[in-house]
């Protein structure tokens, strides 16, 4: 089965609607852009235009490029501190003098709907949070919807950066599963892809993995975007793998799409809260 | 070569000593207590006796087995504000009726010497903190005494609790290793030993790891302590596999008593920061 990540969303986000819809009093997602990266504004794009289906506030604050690191840490705390946002993004990647993390760390574990500041991650590392990281909740979504199978199986991740690998392969380990966590220093992927039930893949390398090394049946979360001749791609070649898998994300319309819905999953969650 | 974790803890002391006696002003360990468990008297009282070769002070705070969760919060949140206690250490296990990480989270991130916080944790798993949960502070002192190669080596975890399988799993991770975590629903143990060049193992079973299943050279941290008829046991069968291994742990006197140690290791690092 291939994922239809579009209509997943559009799924889930009319779900929401009618959660967000008994909310009273003002909802607003405050979203925090340094500088003008052209990638940064189009990801800035799609959530406000999700807010606005979801018939709440979308509030953006600008700060230029050179914004010092104490400044901007004082500015996302005053943004935490308004009543009326409810949830707090700071949009990555940061200008490189910034340390993302001092940053990230000033967001208010309430209103943290990203789930990147160290508060968080200590109580998600410990399986103690009610609110997953994104990729990880598109994850946890596809499985339960199409239930799929998790503890004991034989679960690899690719990559191990904080976005998708480093979350993933703690996710797994607290659901039961045997979890192989890969990255580019990994002799013999090859054999870890043989043994995989489930594969969690961020390495952004296009084809690295292919139809004659998975299992019959796998099932595949390509969490990578890459371009290739002005075309995104994940890091399964689509043609073969999809042939061999019982489940994939295709890239683009897999995790993506989805991945931004999940944002307002966990505003909602943890508003009710 | 099996490693002598008594003669290493001793070094360890010795050096601590020399780095304490520097410091001017009160040090002070503090452990909390509930109830009168044997073996918590008893480990308190290993930590007891390094305090006083260290010259430094250690204050027992013991509370009834019966009080609440609220009351024994209130009482940590206090002790960890005491001036004179620079580490705050509570005594696991807990009773039954308290929530562990609930009275955890109450110990101050600048006094938890084990590493059990969130806040702590939280940092721990993006490898932004300069102090490690003691277990895994063990390791890392001996990968870098006898210069064992890390990354890009196959490390596999046996268990993922909170002071053994899960923290060692982070650490590989971010140290660039390709770590296979595992669990009792793991199938086909064997096939992941095999592969193994380092083995964490902290499951608890005598015998689950023989010599004829390990890699040749393989190098093995044995951090399960069970007691089967009279004697302290770790998971490998230590006969045949310290034949196999190129470094091994025993138990006892491999990781336990050099854990002990790296608690004071903790304490120095978070005084001097």
């Amino acid at each position: 089965m291939i994922v239809d990540g579009k209509q997943l969303a559009q799924e889930i986000i009319e779900g929401l609607k009618l959660e967000f819809n008994k909310i009273t009093g003002k909802t607003r997602l405050a979203v925090v852009l340094v500088g003008q990266d052209p990638a940064s504004l189009s990801f800035i794009k799609q959530k406000q235009k999700i807010a606005q289906t979801l018939g709440i506030e979308f509030k953006l604050y600008q700060y230029p490029e050179d914004i010092k690191v104490k400044d901007l840490r004082k500015k996302v705390g005053e943004i935490c501190k308004v009543t009326a946002n409810k949830g707090v993004v700071v949009q990555l990647p940061l200008p490189s003098h910034i340390n993302n993390q001092v940053i990230l760390n000033a967001i208010l574990k309430e209103k943290d709907v990203d789930v990147l500041c160290e508060k968080n991650l200590g109580a998600y590392y410990l399986n103690r949070l009610n609110v997953l990281p994104p990729v990880v909740s598109v994850i946890a979504y596809i499985i339960k919807k199409y239930e799929v199978d998790v503890s004991g199986k034989n679960v690899l991740i690719i990559g191990r950066g904080n976005l998708v690998g480093k979350p993933a392969s703690m996710y797994f380990i607290n659901q039961g599963a045997t979890v192989i966590s890969t990255n580019k220093h990994t002799s013999d992927l090859e054999s870890f892809i043989k043994k995989a039930d489930i594969i969690v893949s961020g390495a952004g390398q296009p084809n690295l993995i292919k139809g004659d090394m998975v299992k019959d049946g796998v099932v595949i979360f390509d969490a990578a975007v890459v371009e290739e001749s002005g075309k995104l791609k994940g890091d399964c070649d689509f043609e073969s793998v999809s042939k061999k898998a019982s489940l994939i994300t295709p890239v683009p319309g897999g995790i993506g799409p989805m991945t931004v819905a999940m944002l307002y999953m966990n505003l909602l969650i943890l508003i009710k809260k």
